[in-house]
């Protein structure tokens, strides 16, 4: 199971500092959508160093104009995020261009029925993620929710959850067997140590 | 009815440009998606000078940290997105931070079901927009798009459409009495000359 820490709500000087300090540590880096908003793609690409280790992950969050904005987060990323809330014809058109760059896409899956996502779970190669919305104030159970959705959709074979992943939920997972990648994301970055934080994450998940 | 015009996938430059030329002729200008997420609001707000005429309208698409989002997007603009995709948690929150800053809220309409439209048409004072995706393969009749909508939900005081509107459907969304505001982007900006563009559509609406 791999390890993708989520850097988000920082300045981009610090969002590069952190990449940098983790780029050795963990599976998967994410700039966060409002590292994009804030900062635009363009200055992130400048003042990024290019990764040695990890993937880059930028979440793009794209709900339209996808090939636009797949064009030009793949000129920075490794794997872009697009809401699974887009029109099929969106996911589609994405899907299409990452699969001729050999690139990855992420599906966020919040917020959306089972008939939309029963609709959409067609695109093999794509990454399922699974969350609530941050600003929902409901519970959310990481393991449990993995589970419902790997018995209703069994084809799809590569699932990314997050949302609150402790320690011991990290554990449960890796031992769980169904999900691809976990997002962690202030129980790493806003420690006082975020590459002890890390390490002690690989190593209860490996 | 408002003209909003939309100016989408240009350089920076040419947005404020663009944006300078446009202010005394049209109600609303709308920067897209693209400008935000390639450039960044810091870079937004450092170039764009303050619009004497018009309003600013910054398509977000919020779909989730939506105080965080809002709360930077009402440093540079008068009226900020949201998806209707969102939570409606992410939607209520967004809602009173607007109210509480006297600002304007446009809820982005596109992809959702009547189930969840039905669930969050209770927002009097936001700005509801009516569009298909541009990824979409499909056709769209703005005019019948609207009267059914209004149809289906009258309570909805603001309504905004926007999707391949030229002179003749401006006029008859004019002569209808329905729209509150109509979002124009190639027919205005990627003509040789957008200020007559722009007034053309002004005079057909009023």
């Amino acid at each position: 199971m791999d390890l993708q820490v989520a850097i988000d709500r920082v300045t981009l000087d610090r969002a590069v500092a952190l990449a940098r300090q983790l780029d050795e540590q963990v599976d998967i880096i994410e700039l966060g959508t409002s590292l994009i908003k804030d900062y635009g793609l363009e200055q992130i690409h400048a003042q990024l160093p290019k990764l040695r280790h990890a993937k880059l992950l930028l979440d793009l969050k794209t709900i339209d104009e996808g090939e636009y904005e797949f064009d030009k987060g793949f000129a920075v990323g490794d794997i872009l995020t697009v809401m699974g809330a887009a029109s099929p014809d969106t996911l589609t058109s994405v899907y299409e261009l990452t699969q001729a760059r050999s690139k990855q896409m992420f599906i966020d899956m919040m917020e959306i029925t089972d008939a939309k996502t029963a609709q959409i779970v067609d695109h093999p190669d794509a990454i399922y993620g699974i969350h609530h919305a941050k600003d929902s104030r409901a519970g959310f159970d990481a393991a449990a929710t993995v589970a419902d959705f790997h018995a209703k959709y069994p084809a799809v074979k590569h699932i990314s959850v997050a949302g609150g992943i402790d320690l011991a939920m990290a554990q449960k997972l890796a031992t769980q067997g169904i999900t691809e990648s976990v997002i962690v994301g202030s129980a790493i970055v806003k420690t006082a140590d975020p590459v002890a934080a890390a390490q002690k994450f690989m190593e209860v998940m490996h």
